[in-house]
């Protein structure tokens, strides 16, 4: 059953809108990757700190379907679900909606990985646990 | 045959880097964005210029593989090739090279349309006569 | 007497940081912008409206004071306050201040006027309007 | 006598015009940053490393005058000249020009300072070398 762990609601703001006078694509990512990382933090997961140690969650591959655009003014929801893919990779899949008519707006999955001081995949500890919750509350 | 219509060189910005020192996700779009419309430019097609027409080439989909991260002082080479998807859709397929030893750093196919003033897809003039020009030249 | 109309309460997004781990120096003037649209729209002066409608209110003159930086998580405050400079110029005062301890961050007068559909600077309704209620509200 | 140090050619990029159809504001800021690093680092003073050695080199001040916006297409020079203001401050003029016509789009000033790793203003051996290589030059 499809259940969202996590939604942030915003606002656009007029300098994410290009000439078109609708949000540009590439500030999308932006309104996912500030979800993913709200929700990463409120699960005890800070990806600043991690930096700081030299674990970076990267992302490997981002899918992105563009449904409606967002104009100037609008509110709107960012929702994050967490998935393990396989032991080293995580999957965000995330939505964003319109608000107040809930208009889907974008449908999108990102695909992540940590990598370690070393440069390569590793399982970070705040990641691994969250895995442990996550599974345990889908149960 | 692969064969790359169109290639755009470029160089990493500082501030296009973010904490983990490394280009920000989002903004591989930008780069993928700008190398789009040069090439359309180059073939006559001129983005702004639709814009206040009102005819909005906008992006349905974007899926985006990030081989490697580009870091600041990076030169890297951004290629465009057009594919017509159906009557009313075209595909970029997008890769961008770091330089000079070509490691891919990232692949991209990019589906878009062009919405009338209407908002309803339409045929914009100038794609429809470039994928002709395209499909000529690949015969 | 001091006095600030407009108060709008921020968090620092993480792709706004730069590989200094703060924020960058240009993505404070997004914040100011953001901030001083927010507040003419609750003045009943719609940005986006007004570039439909070919008045383009526009930058002549930016000074910021950089006091101190902000970085991942931070909670912040804009203030913006209106003065008019002259007939057909405006400022803005705006402070961001640190939260929850207030510390300063930074100082900035924008200055600015509105360019009518023949790019020359024009007397904008809204912004008139919005003089009369500012002046007999500080009487 | 005025000389600039320093110019780099750019090219207005799609993404980084808003609604209204021209530059946003804050993305001139981000042309300027763009120059005065490739010009620091023509001069061999590289502000990734030095970030990455915990030295900062940071803006205390902008002044900014907008004279001409920049719209979708256009080409522009940005110029750097370097000077010293005191022991450990430093102030960056610079000019935007359109190309090729040369109008005159931005002037602005930024004054900065270099942090060391206890966050307090350094003197960095890399700047001080430069201001020596200046004045050498300009006698």
């Amino acid at each position: 059953m499809k259940q969202h762990c996590y939604a942030l609601e915003l606002l656009v703001r007029d300098y994410e809108c290009d000439m078109q006078g609708i949000v540009n694509n590439a500030v999308y990512q932006n309104y996912l990757e500030h979800a993913r990382h709200e929700y990463l933090k409120s699960q005890g997961v800070d990806f600043a700190e991690l930096a700081r140690e030299q674990v970076n969650l990267v992302v490997l591959r981002a899918e992105l379907d563009y449904r409606q655009s967002l104009r100037s003014g609008d509110r709107f929801q960012v929702t994050v679900r967490l998935e393990q893919v396989s032991r080293l990779r995580f999957a965000f899949c995330q939505e964003i909606y319109r608000l107040p008519d809930r208009a889907i707006v974008l449908q999108g999955k990102i695909t992540g990985t940590a990598l370690g001081p070393n440069g390569r995949p590793c399982q970070s500890e705040g990641i691994s646990a969250l895995f442990h919750r996550v599974e345990f509350r889908s149960r």
